[in-house]
């Protein structure tokens, strides 16, 4: 159903913010199939654990953190419900990307958590969730400050990110299902707007891979990376509208 | 935000076919705020646990269950994931009202989940999940019949749901999240197309009820129920398209 | 085994109150086959989400809940402990109908929980329980009374339940399990002491019902439930003795 | 409440056969003010790590388990439900102890579950549910033999158990709870008719003792244990009657 | 692979003290081919249920407890992960026979865990594991006492603990897995540097056994746990490494 | 304690092949402080999961995968039992860089579990894990192809792992903690013997890095990790002895 595209082209993409939710911000991402929606909600209540200064006993620091899941209806055989392992570490990534996105000193006693359900899987759907969860988090972000909770801007930079793979010894930017199944190696990059790396995950999942093929596949990435953001920044500018 | 409405008005309601995941059947229903979307995905083996014919050792019955979820981002406190006794409740009144619109023996070997996971939570969201569901269980029902999984056609009748209830001694139609916080008598009521009950849950939350205020709400709920079975054949006729 | 009764006909029924346990109140009822052992204790320290006076830091409500469970041996084929889904639904029912019948507000910072444990289950139990457990409620409260936690009897009114249902084409009142399992229409009716309605389950479990059918089973439960209510007030006149 | 008792002198003891339950065997054993029900359940089907015979493929041995629960109102501070390592260490103790009385190759395939639930918890309460569950061992091995799933009767002896502790340097049978908590030693006995010791599981919870102190104890166990016997075979002789 | 040794003799036995892991108290102690890692730890925070003393709101006691695992790689057939009943069982025991060791007044306001983790199994694990956390245990409390977190030393007494068995009519000292799978009788016993009991626990697996056998059993315990004690003492004598 | 060591130097590492343990495979790695204890089990029944054979109905391929856990005495500050999201990740991480040492379709039917157990941690814990493992394994394929189970040797090259990073803007080859808890950015590399990367995890934890930074980091580790295979190589030539 997808239209043929080039191996270093990413798929159709758009990032529909203010998608009607309840939380603070509110993201559904689309990068060909897959669909994942990123909502950013703020902590009613500060985690206990945050640190504190001991003289004030006012919170020094805030907290971003992720939640990755799969709807079951994401997958053509349906997906049960409920945290896995490859679920968990797909958390942890998103959690520290967005991390490297703020100062977290400058939105001290607050928490915003980033959920990102798949609506469809076919491929990059943690990639995908990276690039939209930011976007989120922009909102939830600006809404705290409208409210008073938080008073600079924490965010110090974009985040967005892609997977690069090998298939058939081809460099493939953007992978989906079908690629990604079939890749020697496959790679996932998350980067800033400054094109520095904050996460590079590279496997080989049926291959090895040399240095040579490492850096074509870090170019591609680059390059996707650098549109991502380019759309990203689009987003941000139009007016927003939810179901609160 | 909402445009105000009469007590007997339903909210404004949308059923969309086809909304694109990878299920068999998929729909996204909105009444007002709420918005529920619903997935039928049909079992790729048959559950051990279905009645087979002592003599051939074919399964002589088939399945149709139901989950019940609400994302993180549905309401304005983010909603930790996970089940809980409310969410089992509510899963087990969609199972039981999704089997009375199947003959089960129709579709020997056969399971077809049902996924409603909320999007926005603004009160109704099972009803909404019930009316939604059965529009995507029919699609995952045509699959199934046209991958030869089924034979006849084992729908018998429409099931929809509404709920009503009362505030300040006035009967309502289609209680949004404000309506029913306030409610003295909430119910929840489940028809067929042919205006016979499926379920009847009547709760005096904050209050009791006679049997003249029961007959006036379950006048109020038949009214809307046909409007909604009407709505799901409107629907029905439509062309599909998905993500698959 | 059980003599032969009219389908208006409740089973025999007993409520033996002071059952010997260790709790504040204690009752164990039997309507035919059917035992239920319902105790009422008082939680030692006031659960920490209840609501408190901003100024006085005083609690300003209480709160009254329900758990139900089967032992092993409560039925023919061994029943596995612990929760499931069917008993997750009942015990939220018992919870709503016990809290009907008391004044939260007229016992601040007291819980009271109603473990309702079906020793033998011969259809019936959910309103056997509540039944059985408005009673330990009402002694539990006395005995909180008594000890100085509550100064004004928060109760407000009697609580009671019974089954209904349609069995070829019959209204029958009081299902045993061969009813129930036969049962076209099943339904569960919890009312007051003045005949208002707390509570109306009905699901049409093989069938659908229609407007005349429901009318005439409230009118069976509301017959039985009134003989129910003489019963408990009967029982509570008795003198208590507990292994206290 | 209870009478005063000499230091070697059980608890006023009584063992109802056939309480009214579902299962094959049902037993109320009250040892002062603590009561078990002991109810004895025939598996449905035989559990596949059971071995079996490699050329007739048939099982050449059966298994006996126990399960021990506190109901939520059998002490004063209510209990809350779910295994803990307490009851997790309490039905191991009286698998083996029930094991010991039978001949499990005279009973290939068949599982019986002795459930021991706790309905008034005084002190002593598994060495009560060992008492009651041989009981109601015995009557579902009867069931189970009319039934044709036994053919011999796999019962070797009776099994029966007491608690014996030193309080204030006093030897005492049969502790109750006061008694219990400010016990030196604890120690708890099973044994068979023919006087011989199943297990010994004696504790030094406060202090420590020395084999005169010990056999001193057993001493009392072992005289308390055949009282218990015949207790077991006067009621082995009345006639049943059960609510199945 | 063993030498061949009498059924009065211990297996060859060695206590390593300092084995280097990052807790404060730290041995592995080896006894034939069972090998037991038993560490100390200090909690950085006392438990909240500590008794306090209402005046000066200051803890009135310590805490010793024990956790006991098998890794995976212990037996032939690989041990899956996490808590199983036995394993409760017997950190149950550890717990119960290390606070016999210490007086609980002197630590007030600390909690100390002996985690033991089996390496190697065969048999006499959790007996190993006492006499080897009693040594880790009295390095953790000289840590605790350098530290300042305790004053005066809590320690009563030495603790250790051998099983011993009937094997075809023979008693045997220790028993390994061979010797463990065909005892008639198995009893654990825990004694203190003074002779006296602590705990006797003695199952009749395979048989039932009388009071002579029971003394001749008791004797041989006695005469092992002399010699363990005396190792205890040597290794904590040695001068300590560790990694922390 | 550690010596002084240069940035580009390996921690003092040794590899004890035979380590003591009932594994077919027992490795006890060495790194610096860091000890972690790698053994590998044959299941004694495959996976039925496993791919087969429509035709011959034998399985055609084997599985390897991982465990990870840190003992408790591991931690200064005692770790919790139990799996949290850490992890989870690193088990799947060091069954993805097993796998890729070995060739599935050579080993048909045969599961290998390798279980990496930490005795103490100081950094390094999961690519010592993965170097100690790659050990054991070879050990396990051994045992099982002397066993008949496996015919021809299924690996196909050695799998080794280090950690670098980024502290002070100086490249880290082999951190400990305290050099990971001061890493700017901290990478995990595995490599087979022929120089080629099977996986790069590398994480901007407190900040972020360019292409030249990477460059130098996989030039440090691709040294560190020829010389681990070095120790593999070195320690498979010598003798085993185990508890089997």
């Amino acid at each position: 159903m997808t239209k043929k595209r080039r191996p270093t082209q990413l798929r159709e993409t758009s990032i529909q913010r203010g998608y009607p939710t309840a939380a603070a911000g509110s993201v559904l991402i689309t990068m060909g199939q897959t669909r994942v929606l990123c909502t950013a909600s703020i902590s009613s209540s500060p985690p206990p654990w945050l640190p504190k200064d001991p003289d004030t006993g006012e919170f020094t620091r805030g907290w971003v953190t992720g939640e990755y899941s799969m709807l079951p209806g994401s997958t053509p055989d349906r997906k049960r419900r409920g945290p896995d392992s490859r679920s968990t570490e797909i958390q942890r990534l998103i959690g520290r990307a967005l991390r490297a996105a703020v100062d977290l000193e400058k939105m001290p006693g607050v928490m915003i958590t980033c959920d990102c359900d798949v609506l469809c899987a076919d491929g990059g759907t943690r990639t995908a969730a990276i690039t939209g969860a930011f976007v989120a988090l922009s909102d939830a972000i600006s809404h705290a400050m409208s409210e008073g909770l938080i008073r600079e801007n924490p965010i110090t930079n974009h985040v967005a990110a892609i997977s690069v793979g090998v298939i058939d010894s081809t460099n493939h930017l953007d992978l989906d299902y079908p690629l990604d199944s079939n890749a020697e190696v496959d790679m996932n990059v998350v980067m800033n707007g400054k094109g520095k790396f904050i996460e590079i995950q590279g496997t080989g999942e049926q291959g090895v891979f040399d240095r040579e093929q490492l850096n074509g596949l870090l170019d591609l990435a680059t390059k996707g990376i650098k549109q991502l953001i380019q759309m990203q920044k689009k987003a941000l500018k139009t007016t927003l509208g939810s179901c609160k």
